[in-house]
């Protein structure tokens, strides 16, 4: 290993975790994944091992140590206070690191994954919702990321409770048919049978045993039911992902300044259809002042979250190497 | 104690239950009260004590022992089947009990509780909503009661949820002013403060965190302050009330055909003002042809079923006298 001075980004998710080990020049020289990363959602001990995971692999694919490393920057929701880093630096400096450690949010990584300006906006539209207004390369604005109970319009979850309420009135004969009822019936494994009970379809009492035996969270899982659907003309599926779309445009332009790159992540916007399409007309001309981008993670914005805190200023050359140079090791 | 034959109506619900005896002319002979009834959300032991409690103490204020008693009607949600009757058999028949024991729909008690027709509606909006169609004296069609999560639509939850919802719009920025704010943020204990993170205020942290500690169903809480603010002309709090009253006419005009009585029990539809209004406004003409009744409970109307159960058909003299006889135990 060369002894110039290397940071480390980690991207810690509620489902996943990444760590991108880079030099200055933003060749990404190590690259590891691990488990479950968020402290609040997973628990500290279990967030420690998912980071640590990551971090491990990405040393060992670059045969580095902690003891080179002078800046690691953690990007993870709701840790943006540093207050309670024990659960990371204890074993991180167990294992050699003497250098800084930042918490940044997990959307500033996002950003920094799409764009290298010091100003701009992000977007997640995933199994929750939230954007972010980026100025001077920090947090300026936030909009939703409320969760499921009070926000996060839009999203997978915010999608499929709005899916299962559309399958529950066909079912009921309440609401319009729409070929979701079947496809929701199949994704439970519930079979379509023409038994009643109390003047309700059998199958609707089973959908509602199966909803409430899961996690709210879960209908999430409905989502791609939706695009499948609305893939086939279903005017049901259509009309929620149409909405969807207009909930997100609604949520950025509660944050709109100036113009600037918007960086989305997540699967509800990043794929072109009818989310999109209704998110770019309701937006209408402030879409003009965006340039959207799309990224997988915030992988590469967390390595370049630790440049920044490292003192560099990484332009778009250095993002477009690190995203690159990444490649190889995906 | 007389030996005319007895019946005895149980009315058990989530958080409380109701026994009441009666004879055949509608006199209530002795009333008990218990804890949670309902084996589906208290478990079978739990729901066994709250409704042994209501019968012990029905049986103590008559001096009736369940030997003189043919037949006893359960009324629950979601215990229409009785093939799963052993959590409540068992105990009873240890206690000398040899008749026969019925369960029924909760909300077919709360419709003999202020109806003696065969035929009519019943609706009850408290922290869930739900509504169904009588014929024949039992159920033949049902409107929502799907759950916070898949409906419940115009119930105490649901205006809790756009209570929040409302809040953290107005902490936000985004939504109009209201004084839900200060009246949900002390409901909750949470002080005001101009402090900021992420450039959004401290108490929408402080909520969000707040209202994610508690289960779901807990926002149902905040129906109170809905009801205080519409009072004093909070326009937001009038919106949510109206939408409210909407919802739970769209639900019942679902099932309405004939005319007949509209018993309502639960507190949200009960009360005059906004809610109530809008309800009577959506529904519009189809409102003539109800007969509109609140009710507290569903005691009477499960006397009312066990009578029906032991081959008399009640009519409106014996649900009167049952509610007025039922006065002196209450």
């Amino acid at each position: 290993m060369s002894h110039e001075p290397l940071v480390l980004g980690i991207d810690a998710g509620g489902t996943s975790t990444r760590a991108l080990l880079s030099n200055s020049r933003g060749d990404s020289l190590g690259f590891g994944a691990g488990g479950r990363g968020n402290p609040v959602s997973a628990g500290a001990q279990r967030a420690a091992t998912g980071v640590l995971t990551a971090v491990e692999a990405a040393l060992a694919t670059s045969g580095a140590s902690l003891a080179e490393i002078p800046v690691i920057v953690a990007a993870m929701a709701g840790m943006q206070s540093s207050a309670n880093a024990d659960w990371l630096l204890g074993p991180l400096t167990e294992r050699g690191f003497r250098g800084t450690l930042t918490f940044e949010a997990d959307l500033l990584a996002i950003y920094f994954s799409g764009a290298a300006a010091a100003a701009g906006y992000a977007m997640v539209s995933g199994t929750g919702a939230c954007m972010i207004r980026v100025e001077d390369g920090d947090v300026a604005g936030t909009a939703d990321g409320l969760g499921w109970l009070l926000g996060d319009r839009g999203s997978g979850f915010w999608i499929g409770q709005q899916v299962i309420r559309a399958v529950a009135e066909d079912l009921d004969g309440t609401g319009a048919g729409t070929s979701l009822t079947r496809r929701v019936l199949e994704h439970y494994d519930l079979a379509t049978t023409p038994a009643t009970r109390e003047g309700r379809p059998e199958a609707l009492w089973r959908l509602v045993a199966t909803a409430y035996d899961r996690a709210p969270i879960e209908l999430a899982a409905l989502t791609p039911a939706a695009f499948d659907a609305a893939q086939e003309n279903d005017a049901v599926a259509i009309g929620i992902l149409r909405e969807a779309g207009q909930q997100l445009a609604r949520s950025l332009r509660a944050i709109l300044r100036a113009p600037g790159p918007l960086v989305i992540g997540g699967s509800v916007l990043s794929r072109a259809g009818v989310v999109r399409d209704a998110f770019l007309a309701t937006l209408g001309e402030a879409a003009d002042a965006l340039v959207l981008r799309n990224v997988g993670d915030g992988a590469v914005g967390a390595a370049m979250l630790a440049l920044r805190a490292h003192g560099t200023a990484p332009d778009e050359t250095v993002r477009e190497r690190l995203t690159a140079t990444l490649q190889r090791f995906r």
